[in-house]
């Protein structure tokens, strides 16, 4: 598998900062931030500067290793005290995301094996970090190949939101089988949603497939089903936040009803996540928290008021597909066909 | 039923321009236009400053009558090419709504079988553009009265695009029975998606709705489905652009992907259109022709681009839903069931 078509997350050059791309100003400009502090990482997390739920997963640990930095001459005790401390303050920056939790559950798992001081404990954690990156590049690599044979010559495939580089550390998750079959040379065609309220459809996914000479149209959100009923659509293939252990998908606002109108046309719908996405904790989607974010995304989110003040706006950043809507999971482990049972790692 | 809550269409106070409200700049701006040419006229609706396929019917009508003030010594022969020459300009400015070309060919007629010159046509004419705003009015009130039982008390209706005040010379089409069911002490709520590219949902149906104190709650297109599954949504009501003999319905992009959510949920879908917007000439959906409009309302929207450049945009104004998807089609004549038979003048 090439090397990532973009760089969503990485080390600064001198490894003192995490460089992210400031995901807000994209397609007008590709700028990137140095993240140099545990509440710089909160704040990019929270204001989607860096988001997808991969990508999210490993800024946590690189923030986490960077926390640690300056303890090294502090005590053991205190080292992990304010490692937990300022794995709270990422926590709950986005609550759906399962990988979030989970890459701080690691690291604070892994200082808290590891043995000496504060200087020993950063060490641990900046290889433990590093290991995290490593795997998320594997993890895409292993869904490409994976999800390759879902993706038939020519096939048109229909996605949504960002699930690609720029929602992780490597070549995406939904995304990824579609880079490696235009390499495999199998042509593939992509259409994609705006995604509303915060165009990541738009924005993010047509701006890295374009970027990498793979054909994109961009439709609005409504324009789904009449291509669905004109032909126009072979496949539905999408990222997600968290699964659940009976297969319940937690992704973007909106994947729940292409999964739905999937099934009426007759196409399949496919969902590629890596495997520290499945919270096997949870028996069914309906126990997934859902973030409810501002009305500010709606009303205002390009500058003019779009909705009158007097309007009631909600403004729920996931839906919940049910299992039975969901055609294959390709994980880094492999295709996955219902019925789902997914065990304590055993994704 | 009361007096229009916005008058989106009227004539300016000396009678010598079309009176219309900017809906650009909605909801930010409510700042009225007047129209004094047919190219005005022309202009005005291609860019959406007037639509809703009511409105634009008595809007082209009253255009014509305005066309043939200056007529008043031209010979009859000469008046008459000269409203043709007027109504070929306006007719294509939007090809799906059938009302546009149903109202310029009513005018037409009625010049063609006036007696007399320029004057005496003229004068005709503005009579019958007054019918036609008095018509919509009426079929306006009709289309609440039978829409009325279909509203339950309480009822959480949705709805999309506008089918309101600003669509019509009166109170709407789809929302007029929600007007009639809010004075009956039904006290109904209204959920609607933006309805992107142009926002008429959330720029429009909202501002007319909660200026009529009846409580309305705007959401991305893309969560109406999750809506649904939460159990929020009672009912879907709609207008159409055009209606073809088989119930076959043309209406705002996203409208068929929520007659098929409301299926899918056990939901019913009601259609809501006065009897001209029924093309009785097309055996079905098929024959409707669909606008495609601009890139730059998807990659521009608000200001700042949000599609990049290299990615290919397509922008179907319209949708077709099939016949079978919808429970039932109210109009000014009555409320139709499955299976729809229209004939020529049978809406």
């Amino acid at each position: 598998m090439r090397s990532p078509i973009v760089s969503a997350v990485e080390w600064s050059p001198r490894g003192d900062a995490i460089r992210i791309i400031d995901q807000t100003l994209l397609p007008g400009r590709c700028e990137y931030l140095d993240l140099e502090t545990v509440e710089a990482v909160r704040d990019a997390i929270m204001r989607l500067a860096v988001r997808g739920a991969p990508a999210l997963g490993v800024t946590a640990a690189m923030a986490l290793a960077l926390a640690a930095r300056p303890c090294g001459d502090l005590p053991r005790h205190e080292t992990l005290q304010r490692l937990r401390a300022h794995a709270d303050l990422i926590r709950n920056a986005r609550p759906t995301a399962v990988n979030l939790g989970w890459a701080l559950d690691r690291m604070l798992a892994c200082a808290g094996s590891a043995s000496g001081h504060g200087k020993s404990i950063a060490d641990v954690l900046l290889d433990e970090a590093n290991v995290i990156i490593e795997e998320d590049r594997a993890m895409c690599s292993a869904i490409a190949q994976h999800g390759l044979a879902l993706i038939p010559h020519g096939a048109r495939v229909l996605t949504h939101c960002n699930a690609g580089a720029l929602a992780t550390a490597g070549v995406g998750t939904a995304l990824a089988p579609l880079y490696l079959a235009a390499e495999s040379g199998r042509r593939p065609e992509v259409i994609v949603g705006e995604t509303r309220p915060l165009l990541q459809g738009s924005r993010l996914t047509a701006w890295e497939l374009a970027r990498a000479g793979i054909p994109v149209t961009v439709i609005a959100d409504g324009a789904v089903a009449s291509m669905m009923r004109r032909g126009r659509i072979d496949l539905v293939l999408v990222g997600a936040d968290r699964i659940a252990a009976n297969g319940d998908v937690a992704n973007k606002i909106g994947t729940y009803a292409l999964a739905v109108l999937a099934r009426h046309h007759g196409l399949p719908l496919y969902v590629a996540a890596p495997s520290s996405t499945i919270d096997a904790t949870l028996p069914s989607g309906d126990d997934i928290p859902i973030e409810q974010r501002g009305r500010e995304e709606v009303t205002r989110g390009f500058g003019p008021l779009t909705v009158p003040d007097s309007a009631q706006v909600e403004n729920p950043a996931f839906d919940v597909t049910p299992a039975e809507l969901i055609s294959a999971i390709v994980s880094d482990r492999g295709t996955h066909r219902p019925p789902y049972h997914f065990g304590v790692g055993a994704g």
